[in-house]
């Protein structure tokens, strides 16, 4: 393709785009297609002859779009939102346009450089602890994911603890998210090792006490504490651990405490919401938060904050010949290719960079004090409403909540209550999802797509309301 | 950003690519600033307020693109380069601007069917075994990077293998990449069970011999050979490890046989090159291949492909509660959150299916060809030279090669080569890359950039040889 050719096609794309984010409320939000139609609906065979790009879109519109369900379309509600806005996707533009590879800080400084800016600003905009930031012995890195950065904090801590890794231990609580379990068995981690900590069962907050207990049984045992993972803002409920208690025992012990606050975190930068990182500055190794979450920055934009990155470095560097470079035998770089899992890189700061700049800090405040304050209003209508159960805890974008069910045994209100959410999310006019908290099934009201305003959460109010009116 | 002011800042982005590559070819290939520079000129802080889009790109011109090193320059020969085109960059914009989630299939359901038809269409495309197409017990996903996938397989292999992990050994050869080395340090292979395999130090290739008498040592002391890796096309000089001997080796003992094809699988797409596969079909666990090293796909697209999908999803998969949907637990799709590291995961599939409509196998045939064509040319080039010496194994895109430095000993001749890169790469005229054989440093070019024609590779070998004579 010519670059004259990339400037007509490349309009077309971006008019698809923005022609598709208009037409974004009249769609169904969760696709309505059945397993294997769209695969049914493409070639088995792919063409021996190149055809025009009209044809891609084309099919696009007819084949594709039915399987897409719609993360940004404004009555999306369920998982946590993926975040995306218009200079997210200008910005991961011009990172597939200039196609650096950035394992090396000699393979671009700018990609490497960039990047070193603004995780430091994020963790400004955050009011995270300097130790943190790259003039520090640590640091920031942009991940794919929360799920690989707690691999690599996992990783790290294996570094530093030292010893056997079948002596090492790991604590997570049932609540934690099921990506650190996923990086025990990726990292070797004996199962039996892996250690599920008690929650309080009215907050689902990790239990210290219990914590200690295991902690110190398992030393006793000649186990070695390696990470303990502490959450601000769980999945399933945003319940928030008790990181400085947490912290406490970590310090005790010489356990690393890994902070996943993947999908919270990013609220910090409302002066407000502060008090949820109480104990960071003073306990984390690690910290790790999601703009692609709840930050404007479309998938996938993860960074993670170490306070000493010497561990991780020690645990994933290694310099093969061909990748020798002056840059880096001086010691005057940083190559983040040793901070994560492949080697590869992409430009991703720059999405992040176009977010921080179009909307400013002022701009970020607003848009999470906006998906709170239309979180506040829908638990609202919950609690003013005795045929639902409203989950008391919600500082963030998440409204939990049940049906009563008046007169189920527990079991078959569970059932019924999953049978409501299909329902509704057969509907297309809405999309939730579920947790459990020790008994009940939740549903989940995720507030966080930019296009959703009061309107789309009263609707989804009424609906729910309704449906459940014609259930029960 | 609205969509209108989208549609516009979207133009000027658009623009803004088609201008810096119509430019590359005017500006230096390696970057030339020092380390700090680009962040110096950066602010410390982030802004309080939004800005204007067209200071983004401001800034991107003054600030970053100095410290860009252009992947995408004709005169790019360093590493392998990262190809991109214009039907790739659109189609990774239309999975930015849609910006859904594939973890699983219920998340959106075209996300993973494209993926899955796609992942098929390049087995074909590369007459690779329908063991490996999704309708078997098999089965293709794109990953970010060769090291992800490696990272797979490995673990799918240690999955197979059982037994404790303590016992669990890899064999490698000096000239397979540094990620499987890295692979097994993630997943905990004791750094001991890492066995290196002698190579031919003619070709570099994997001695089977060698492999076979260190797998029977092991065995013989109880240890669980899991994997074997097997390159077809070496980072350093696209060496082809013996795969059909390699795998009767693994049928013996049970051990996994990953194929590592990251750079040259993809020049398959051509029936002459083919052969490079041999052994594969009958032998193959898993291989894998990059469209982003050399099928005009943007980075990050790495194929991983595997005959039994069952022992890497035993490996992998955790379903917690908010997870849990009616299509997961019917079994009848595909949740390729299980056939990876992450849990989230981009709608990568788009980019490649742009990149095969717009080319077709007839113009992605071409495009290897082409590049073979001029790597044949250079080598043709340094042969004819008497001051060099050419690697003469030279099947793809690269070309090794290396000075003679008459009368200096080995080590300094070595120093010399090393010199003559760094003048050469300093000079903004072309990148190179290096790597040793048993003794020597090459000079690595590596012809991968689409836009890379005659006139750059003999304008190379020019300023290479004047260069050379200035220094000898």
């Amino acid at each position: 393709m010519t670059p004259d050719e990339f400037r007509r096609h490349g309009r077309q794309v971006v008019d698809w785009i923005a022609d598709y984010l208009e037409s974004l409320e009249s769609r169904p939000v969760r696709s309505q297609v059945r397993p294997g139609e769209v695969r049914a609906a493409l070639p088995s065979a792919p063409p021996e002859r190149g055809e025009p790009y009209e044809q891609v879109l084309a099919d696009l519109d007819r084949v594709l779009l039915p399987g897409i369900t719609h993360w940004q379309h404004p009555s999306f509600f369920a998982y946590f939102p993926a975040n995306a806005s218009g200079p997210a996707i200008l910005g991961d533009l011009l990172s597939s346009g200039l196609g650096v590879q950035g394992m090396l800080w000699a393979t671009s400084p700018a990609c490497t450089e960039l990047e070193t800016v603004v995780v430091d600003w994020l963790a400004r905009l955050l009011d995270l602890p300097a130790a943190l930031r790259t003039d520090s012995a640590g640091g920031g890195v942009i991940q794919d994911t929360a799920s690989s950065a707690s691999l690599v904090a996992l990783l790290a801590a294996g570094s530093r603890a030292g010893g056997e890794l079948a002596r090492r231990t790991v604590y997570t609580s049932s609540q934690t998210h099921s990506s650190l379990e996923k990086a025990c068995r990726i990292a070797g981690i004996a199962p039996g090792n892996l250690r599920v900590v008690d929650v309080d069962p009215r907050t689902l907050a990790l239990d210290p006490e219990h914590l200690r207990s295991l902690v110190s049984a398992d030393v006793a045992q000649g186990a070695v504490p390696t990470l303990v993972c502490a959450t601000i803002g769980t999945t399933g409920t945003t319940a928030i651990d008790p990181v400085r208690r947490i912290g406490e025992i970590c310090r005790e012990h010489g356990g690393w405490l890994h902070v996943d606050a993947a999908y919270a975190g990013v609220s910090a930068v409302c002066p407000e919401l502060r008090w949820i990182n109480d104990g960071v500055a003073d306990y984390a190794d690690s910290y790790v938060t999601n703009p692609h979450k709840w930050l404007l920055t479309n998938f996938d934009c993860s960074v993670l904050w170490l306070r000493d990155r010497r561990p991780m470095i020690e645990a994933l560097s290694i310099l093969p010949e061909y990748l020798r470079n002056a840059a880096t035998l001086s010691g005057q770089v940083i190559d983040y290719r040793d901070w994560q899992i492949p080697l590869g890189r992409r430009f991703r700061a720059l999405k992040l960079w176009s977010v921080i700049r179009w909307y400013g800090a002022e701009g970020l405040r607003e848009h999470i004090r906006g998906h709170i304050r239309l979180a506040d209003e829908f638990a609202g209508l919950v609690a003013a409403d005795e045929e639902f159960v409203l989950w008391e805890h919600h500082p963030f974008g998440l409204v939990c909540f049940r049906p009563r069910w008046p007169g189920l045994p527990i079991q078959d209100a569970n059932e019924a209550t999953i049978a409501l959410l299909e329902r509704l999310n057969d509907s297309g006019e809405l999309y939730l999802s579920h947790t459990k908290d020790t008994e009940h099934v939740l549903l989940r009201l995720a507030v966080g797509a930019p296009s959703t305003g009061r309107e789309h959460v009263h609707a989804a109010w009424r609906v729910i309301r309704d449906t459940y009116a014609a259930m029960a």
